[in-house]
C-alpha cells in the first residue's frame, strides 16, 4: 500500500482501500493524491471569483504582489466575503433541511405516514410560540405550529423566535451588536447580496453579518430541525447499537442510508420493517433486511431506532467496496458524486431521492412525502430485488465493530441526571446536577466535539485523541455528526469507556449511568448542545460565555461547519478547529476571529492542526473560564451578603 | 501612456488616466495589469472552493489531469455549481434591493418623505394582486400591497405572482420544466443548499434550478423593484439630459450619486433642491449644487428627474480624479472599494449609507428611511461643507458631454406609439404599432442591450459598435444599466442618432418621435424589457421565443448579469454575451447553455468576444426567428380560413 493511503486510523479501512487498489477503483485518497498541491490563494482565502472582471488573486503578504483585486478589494475584503458566503451556504443547508421537516409536520395526520410522536414536546413549543392549544386537536396544533415555523424562513418583519431561548445576557449582546437574526432565508439572501461586487468591503461588517446569519442557523433552522424531528419521529432515548463496517451482514439485504433528512430515512426504516418487504427479502434468499447508516442520516436513525452505524462521511465509498450493499439510499448533503463510479463497479444501486440533490448517473426515485411510506417501500423494494445480483467474488466484510449507546436528547440527559437528584431537597427534571458537578470541579468542563472528516488530516485520529485526552482530564464530551460515529467506532460511546476517564468524570458516569462521551445526534442537533449549555447558564444565572465549555471541530470540511462554528462563537462558546479555515490570507479577519471577536461575544476561534496541542489549549481555556466563573459567583455571593446585611 | 491603459474609447478617460498616473494614483487599469494572467481554472469555472477538503482544481480536458475533485465532483458539476451560485448571488442583489423598496412603500405616508406618486399604477397592481381598493385610502392600499410584496420573498407555499404576467405558452413551459419560482429568498437558499458539498452534482439539474432562481429575479425581485419604484417615485417620462464627465461643474458643489437603490438617491435629489441646502451652497461660495449620477443610481435619477449622467461603472474612479467632486454618495452594489484610496488623494468625501454595504475607510452616515429627507439633508450638508476644501491645483474637468433623452418606461413607450395609432380604427394605449412594424419588417427586430463594463474588453467599444450596427440594420435598441450610459455618452440616446439608423428604423423614429436607442432604466429595469416583449407576444398571441428579439450583454461583469441572462433565456429570449462566462471548463454546461436549453426554453446563449461577429450572429438569428414567426402566423391564418370555410 502506498504511503499516501496509510492515512486511516482503522485497519478495516486499510483493507478496503487495498481492495479498491486491487480492483482498480478510484477512492477519495486517489483523488486527494491527484489533486497535488492545493492552490495557495484558495487555501488562504484570497482568491475572488465574485465577478467576471477577475478571477483575481491578491497577495496575502502586505506590500508584495497584487494588493487589491481589480475592483479594489483587499485581501481582508476577499477573505471576509468568502467566509461570509461559506456561512450563508452552511446556513442554507441546515435550514433548507429544517424547512422540509416543517413541511412534513404541516402534512402530518393521524392516519398518514407522518404522525405526531412527541405530543408533549409539541405542546410545549406551541405554548412558547403562543399557538392556542386548549380544546384543539393535536394535528391542528401541529399544522399551525408548522406554519409559524415556515414563516420563520421568510417573515418580512421582526426577528426569529428561538433566540428568545438564550440566556438574557446573551440576548443583550446580540441586540447591542445588531446581530439578532431576522427571517432565515432573508439572512442568506442579504449575505449573498452584501458579498457581491461592490457591496460590503469592510471585513468586520462582513463578519458581523456572518454572525447574524449563523445565528439564524443555530437558533433558527437547525434548532427547528431538531425540535420538529423529535416531535414527528419521537425524542430520542438511550439505545444500544453497533458501529463500523462490521455491522454489514453477508446473508441479509444491506441498505446503506446516507444523507441528512429524517423525513426520508424514517420512512425507509418503517418500510424495511414492513412484513411485505421482509417476505420479499426471504423470497430473494436473504435472511432479512439490514439497515446501516452513514453520516448524519445514520445518526438520525440510530438516535431513534438504534439502526447500526456503518460509518462516517469518509467511509461512504468504503462501505460500497464491501460488495454487499444492495442499495445506497441518499437524500441531501455530504454525498460523494463518486458514489456513481464506485457503485458501478458492483451490483449496488445508488438511489437519489431528493430534487435538491440529483447525482449524475444515479437512479433517481423521487421521494414523495405525500405518499411517503409507499414511496419508501418502492425504494426498499428496488434494494431487495437487487440482492440476487451480488458478485460473490467481490465480497469482503471487515469484522470490526464496536458497541455504542446513542439516543441522548437533552430530555434524555436530564432524565439521567434525575438519578442523582435528592428528591427531598431538589426538584427533578433540571440541569442542577450538571451545574453542581461543574461548579464543584468534579467535572472540569464540557466539550462538544462535532463535524466531519477531512483528508487533510489523518482520519478520526484527531477526533479520538481529543476525546480521550478530554475525558481523561475530567471534561465530559458530547458529540454529534461524523465525530459521534468516530467515537462510536472507537468504543467511546460505551459505558465501559468510563475507565478511560478521570476520577471525577468516572464517578459522574457511574452515578448518572452514562458513557463519558455522549451521542447527541446529527449536525443539526448541535442545537441540542446550545440548549443544554444555555440551560446550565440560565440555571446558574450566568451567560454561556461564563461556562467552562468548548466547541471542537477537529476534522471539519463542510460549509455547514463554518456556519456552526460561527453560531457557537456567537453564542459565547469558544470553538477549536483542527483544520485551518481559508482565512489566513487576511490579517484583519484572522485577528477578528481569533481575538477581537472575544470582546464582542466572550468567545473566539482557536486553530491548531495538532490535536494534542489543540487539546492543551482547550484545557487551559477551560481552567481560565473556571477561574473567572468562580470569581464571578463569589463576587455575586458577596454582593448578596452585603445586601442582606444592609437590609 | 502605457499601452495597457489605452483601452478606453473615450479621449476624456485617457486624459484622466494620465492624470492619475502623474499623481501616482492607482486605478482599475493598474490593478488589472498587476493581476497578470488570471487563473485559468477560475476562468474556466473548474475551481471548487465549496468545502475545506480542497480547494480542488480539476482539469477541463477529458482524460488529462485530475478529472474529479476530492469528493468526486467532475468539471461539469463544479462549473454548474459555480454558475448556479452566481445566479443566486445576482438574484439576491436585485431582490434585496427590491425588498428595501417594498419596505419603503410599506412606510409611505401622505406627509412623509415617501409618498405615492403613481396612484394609477398602484391601483392596477392592487387589482392584479386582488387587494381591495374600493373606498380605501391610497396609503392603506399601498401598505397592503407592500405587505403582499414582502411576503413574495418568503411565503412558505405556492409560487410567485408576477410570472402570471407572462404569455400563456411561456407559463406552460415553466410549469412543464418544473421551474416556476417559489418565494424569492427560498430559491436563493435552495440553490446555496443544493450547491453545497454532496448535494446536486447533476449539471442539468443545477441549471434548471438556476433558471428557476433567475425567474424569481426577473419575474420577482427585479420586477417588484421597477414597479414599486415607479409607484413611489413616479413612472418615468421622456426627459432631456446630458452625459459624460463634462457634466461636472467647476463652480458648483458636485455630488456623485452611485449605487442602485432609489430610496436613497430620490431623497438626495430632494435634499439637493432644498432651499436650505442651496443657501448653504451659496454661503460656501458655490453657484449651486450639481448632482451627477454613476452606474444604476445615475439611471434611476435621470429617468425620473433628468439628473445628469457622469458616467458608467468604470468611470467611478475617473470622476473623482477630476478633483471637483465634493462627495461620492453610495448605497449598494458596484461600488469600488478603491474609492477609499482614490478619494483620500482629494478633498472628496466618500460617504457610504447602507448597512448592507460598508466600505473600509469611507465615512459611514447611515441613511434612515424613517426620517429619510432629514437623513439625506445631513448627507448633502456634509458634501456642501466640503466645497471649500477643494485642492485647486488638482482640478481637471474634461469638456466632453453629449445630449441624451432618458425616461422611457413601458408606459412612456406606449404613449409614444399612440402617436401613430389611427384612432378611428384602433384603440390607443397598446403595443399594436410596434407589433405591426415588426410583423411588416419595417423593423427587423428589437434588441435589449444591457450590463456593465469589464476591463477584459475595450471599454464601451462593444456596446457602441453593437448598437450602431443593429440600428443600421433596422433593429431598434432598448438599453439599461451602464450600457445605457455608454449609449448616452456616444450620443445614441438623442433623436439625432436616427440618422445612423436604417431606413425602416429611421421612419419609425420620426413617426413615433423617439431615438433609435431607448433608455429604459437601471439594471432592475430589465424587467421593463420583459414586460414590453411579453406585451407584444401576447398581442400577437405568440410566445416571447417566437419574436425577433434578442438580449445582449456585451461587457457584463456582475453576478447580477448572470442572473439576468438566465432569466432572459428562460423567458424565451436569446442572450448574446461579449465576455466569456466561467463555464468553458465543462463540455456539458456549455452544451446546455448554448444548445440544449433551446429545446427547453426556445432560446439560448451565444458568446463571442468580437462585437461585430456577435452582431452578425444576432442579425442572422433575428432573421431566422422572423421567418419562423411568419410561417407560424401564416399557418395560423390558414387554419382560421379553413375553420371559417368548414363553418
Amino acid at each position: 500500500m502506498s504511503e499516501e493511503k496509510m492515512v486511516s486510523l482503522d485497519i478495516i479501512d486499510e483493507q478496503l482501500i487495498k481492495k479498491a487498489e486491487q480492483e482498480g477503483i478510484e477512492t477519495m485518497w486517489d483523488r486527494k493524491k491527484a489533486m497535488k498541491t492545493p492552490c495557495g490563494f484558495g487555501e488562504q482565502g484570497v482568491c475572488c471569483r465574485i465577478c467576471a472582471m477577475g478571477p483575481c488573486r491578491v497577495s496575502p503578504v502586505e506590500g508584495k504582489g497584487a494588493q487589491r483585486g481589480i475592483c479594489g478589494a483587499t485581501a481582508d475584503t476577499i477573505v471576509a466575503r468568502n467566509f461570509a458566503r461559506m456561512v450563508a451556504a452552511g446556513t442554507s443547508a441546515h435550514s433548507d433541511h429544517a424547512r422540509d421537516i416543517a413541511h412534513v409536520m404541516h402534512m402530518a395526520s393521524r392516519d398518514g405516514s407522518y404522525t405526531i410522536k412527541d405530543e408533549k414536546k409539541l405542546l410545549v413549543l406551541a405554548e412558547e410560540w403562543e399557538v392556542k392549544t386548549e380544546g384543539r386537536d393535536i394535528y391542528d396544533i401541529a399544522h399551525e405550529v408548522a406554519e409559524v415555523a415556515l414563516n420563520e424562513f421568510g417573515k418580512p418583519f421582526g426577528t426569529l423566535r428561538f433566540p428568545e431561548r438564550a440566556p438574557e445576557p446573551r440576548k443583550k449582546i446580540w441586540k447591542e451588536l445588531g446581530i439578532e437574526p431576522r427571517a432565515i432565508d432573508r439572512e442568506i439572501a442579504t449575505i449573498m447580496h452584501s458579498t457581491s461586487i461592490g457591496c460590503t468591503s469592510d471585513a468586520e461588517s462582513l463578519l458581523k453579518m456572518s454572525m447574524r446569519t449563523s445565528l439564524s442557523n443555530g437558533w433558527g433552522g437547525s434548532m427547528m430541525g431538531s425540535e420538529f424531528t423529535d416531535i414527528i419521529f419521537g425524542t430520542p432515548t438511550p439505545t444500544v447499537t453497533e458501529a463500523n463496517l462490521g455491522v454489514l451482514e453477508e446473508k441479509q439485504v444491506n441498505i446503506l442510508l446516507h444523507g441528512h433528512d429524517p423525513s426520508l430515512s424514517e420512512m425507509i426504516v418503517m418500510a424495511a420493517n414492513d412484513p411485505e418487504m421482509l417476505k420479499l427479502a426471504q423470497e430473494v434468499g436473504a435472511e432479512g433486511i439490514n439497515l446501516a447508516g452513514i453520516c448524519c442520516t445514520g445518526n438520525e436513525v440510530t438516535m431513534r431506532h438504534g439502526v447500526k452505524l456503518a460509518g462516517t462521511f469518509y467511509q461512504q465509498e468504503l462501505a460500497v467496496l464491501t460488495g454487499v450493499i444492495e442499495a445506497v439510499i441518499v437524500d441531501v448533503q455530504c454525498i460523494f458524486p463518486s458514489l456513481t463510479p464506485v457503485t458501478d463497479c458492483y451490483h449496488t444501486k445508488f438511489i437519489t431521492t431528493s430534487p435538491k440533490a440529483k447525482v449524475t448517473g444515479a437512479t433517481h426515485i423521487e421521494f414523495n412525502e405525500a405518499v411517503a411510506l409507499e414511496s419508501a417501500k418502492a425504494i426498499v423494494k428496488a434494494a431487495v430485488e437487487n440482492y440476487a445480483n451480488r458478485k460473490q467474488d467481490k465480497i469482503f466484510i471487515p469484522k470490526s465493530k464496536a458497541q455504542a449507546i446513542t439516543g441522548y436528547s437533552v430530555e434524555a440527559v436530564v432524565k439521567q441526571l434525575d438519578r442523582v437528584v435528592n428528591s427531598h431537597i431538589d426538584s427533578q427534571g433540571t440541569v442542577k446536577p450538571l451545574a453542581d458537578v461543574l461548579k464543584a470541579g468534579v467535572l472540569r468542563g464540557a466539550a462538544g466535539i462535532v463535524g466531519c472528516n477531512n483528508p487533510k488530516v489523518r482520519h478520526e485520529y484527531s477526533h479520538i485523541e481529543i476525546m480521550k485526552k478530554l475525558i481523561a482530564n475530567d471534561v465530559i464530551v458530547v458529540t454529534t455528526g461524523c465525530a459521534a460515529q468516530a467515537a462510536a467506532k472507537a468504543g467511546l460511546l460505551s459505558k465501559d469507556a468510563a475507565k478511560l476517564a478521570g476520577k471525577g468524570l468516572q464517578a459522574v458516569c457511574e452515578l448518572v449511568d452514562i458513557p463519558p462521551v455522549i451521542h447527541l445526534g446529527s449536525c443539526v442537533d448541535n442545537t441540542r448542545i446550545l440548549k443544554l449549555v444555555s440551560a446550565v447558564a440560565k440555571f446558574m444565572d450566568v451567560d454561556n460565555s461564563d461556562l467552562p465549555v468548548v466547541g471542537v471541530a477537529p476534522e471539519w470540511m463542510s460549509e455547514k461547519a463554518v456556519a456552526i462554528g460561527t453560531y457557537v462563537v456567537s453564542s459565547g462558546i469558544d470553538v477549536f478547529l483542527g483544520v485551518v479555515p481559508p482565512v489566513t490570507g487576511s490579517k484583519e479577519v484572522m485577528d477578528i476571529l481569533t481575538n477581537k471577536i472575544e470582546d464582542m461575544t466572550g468567545a473566539k476561534f482557536f486553530v491548531d492542526t495538532d490535536p494534542h496541542a489543540l487539546t492543551d489549549v482547550m484545557l487551559a481555556r477551560i481552567e481560565e473560564k473556571r477561574e473567572k466563573l468562580e470569581q464571578k459567583l463569589a463576587a455575586r455571593a458577596e454582593e448578596k451578603e452585603c445586601a442582606a446585611e444592609l437590609a
